[in-house]
């Protein structure tokens, strides 16, 4: 095996804890056609124990777990296993989400132990110098969140954007950069993809729309416009 | 729905971080065989990722996640969703596990949220005090289980069972009390059930078994063979 | 040694980290007059640096710290270490407070500590559910202070403060219980000790006055008469 | 004010919670006189409440909190507010020690508060990718210590001091590099430091060898010693 190929623009499906079950399935599902249609790379994050379920009904999208530990298997009654979660099909992973802050010692771990098994890493940033500093653990993929930000439907500026993909791939190269805060339409996504972003996604967005689906599809659809 | 109704003497296979997939699956089903043969309850614990493979693949056993976090669908990034851990199949959830300990604002949602899911709880306690605070929340099953003892393969002893049952049941009559430190053979497994306890279980004790297979199923006869 | 007795209704003067150095010393130079003048036990909080400066300058309040380690002396850069406090002059402290949440195993470590130096402690609960369950390590004081209601202006009602009284004083007898809820006003003291609180303090309702020494003196004087 | 220069090489005495009030102080006066005969800096950590105390009674030290939050005044419970940390005397503080580590995200907010105070920061690292990353952050020191050797009494090797002072300076130049793990006698400080650290420092060496004032003495000596 090897790590998947992120084909940019990418975009983020990132339900967090909102959705589970059936109706996040059938989301994953639709993700996945869209994965299919559009040549970019699309990730579906979802709670540990619905991973193995997309995984399993799905084959474009990039299934993704929300968090795991930096074990190896053997103690850890409550951790996130890293091995489980691959063996669920997961091929990417968040880490250091501001809902979930690692230690710097616990991160470096986390994404050893995530490189060791070909798991994509998207690590979460809430300010540049923590950008630049996590940048030096090479990781596929930083999130540039600033946590001000989060759930308000403001989205981080061009300046900020320019800056941060400057910081970030100074720091290292191969690395790409998500800009995730309050992407609330499709044209957040065209303008966050249009101002440098390597790929964005979205939650609420997505989660509370009238038509989640479309709303998903739209967001897809403009983040594959937003480079042609 | 309602909860799962418990028949002790329970045995609890929990085998924390140490498997995963296929290995884990298969002795999941071992115990699945062994709850239909014996009238008694066999949780089965899995990481997150296991647990619907593991529900899809059995009938008698009552599928158990490590914890679960006390939220309710929304936020919570890498959180552990309790209507996930219901969906997937699980029936119960352990809670406060030494190596996953929870603040007690933060134990009490999680027994709240399992509750309202009708998911059975198995608190941890590792003292005599804790022990008794815990059980003012009339868990299902508290588990006492000495931090100094853990993976000693040093049992806990009559003294110390027998005061424990006293303490949580003399706080919550219902709540069952499960003793769970060191058990490494079937040896211990029927001494201490024979000693009072309603319930035991065991980890390093199978996990690390020449035969995993023959040792879980020793020990669960040896819980039956204890009751009778 | 042994433990200060506490002389009720008392109250408690929590100054977290609004306030060091000489404005917080000069606070609790007033305090100490006032509990010279009345016969009510007075606690005064400070953050660790500050204490030893306090219990120079003051003899008739209680000095008070915000959070101890459940450590002994030993290793533990970073911790509270319980014989530090008390060598600085403490002779109480706060303990598991909603903005300090500990492990129900870290708290039981942390009381006995208090206990073994002969610290007066004042636990922290957030919920009813969580009360009864502190009263089970007969603290000194519990403080019943619902989340929701910390900084908000709202104090806790009747029914609240005779519920918890109960059900804290069924488990633990001796145990007191402070009301802290929301103490903004004078009025809001003397009504809570007219409910029946043991005793109860404040905060912000005392550093963002706009004559703090004056709230100070008209709370703990309200806070006496409220018991004639 | 400004913050403190640093002569090198520098030594710390770190008796993390070992000890507190008179033995510290007579350790931390003896300091003193050490930091007064040699043109070496020397830092002296303390218990919070034990900070005053040592500022009040020494010229030479740097008195060391051990830890501070990164915090405004304001709420805070139980915090560490660097203000008070501040005017008890301390003009330094560690940070993310492997016994008090921290996200990413709140160690920036306590290097921030420290600089805006004027506090030295000396941040911990428990391997190299961590120093890097760190590094990032530009801390006047860097502490370099794999968590494996902490008080086993194994020091870092030639390579391993080698490779991290040129990982660190590469990307902070004025970063200094501190190598503190397992130094017992006064001849692994002088090691240590022939070897290129910027400085070192001594805790359960010091504490419990049969003389703490002699061996101080000659660690301190040594250290100077090591750069003539």
């Amino acid at each position: 095996m090897s790590k998947k190929e992120i084909k940019t623009p990418f975009f983020v499906f990132n339900p967090k804890s909102y959705l589970y079950g059936e109706e996040l399935l059938d989301l994953a599902k639709k993700a996945d056609e869209l994965a299919k249609k559009y040549p970019i790379s699309i990730f579906v994050t979802a709670p540990y124990p619905d991973l193995a379920a997309i995984a399993d009904a799905t084959e474009n999208i990039i299934v993704t777990a929300q968090h795991i530990d930096g074990i190896e298997p053997g103690r850890g009654m409550g951790a996130v296993l890293p091995e489980s979660v691959y063996h669920a099909g997961a091929r990417a992973t968040f880490l250091n989400h501001a809902e979930r802050p690692l230690t710097f010692a616990d991160l470096i771990k986390s994404v050893e132990r995530a490189t060791e098994l070909d798991l994509l890493t998207i690590v979460c940033a809430d300010s540049l110098k923590e950008a630049k500093a996590l940048a030096t653990l090479n990781p596929d993929i930083i999130l540039c969140e600033p946590t001000e930000l989060i759930g308000t439907g403001e989205t981080s500026d061009a300046s900020y954007i320019k800056v941060t993909n400057h910081t970030v791939k100074k720091v290292s190269e191969t690395t790409l950069v998500m800009q995730g805060a309050g992407i609330s339409t499709a044209e957040d996504v065209y303008r966050t993809i249009s101002l440098g972003a390597d790929g964005t996604g979205g939650t609420s967005g997505i989660v509370e729309a009238e038509n989640p689906t479309q709303m998903l599809a739209e967001m897809v659809e403009a983040a594959f416009n937003a480079c042609q």
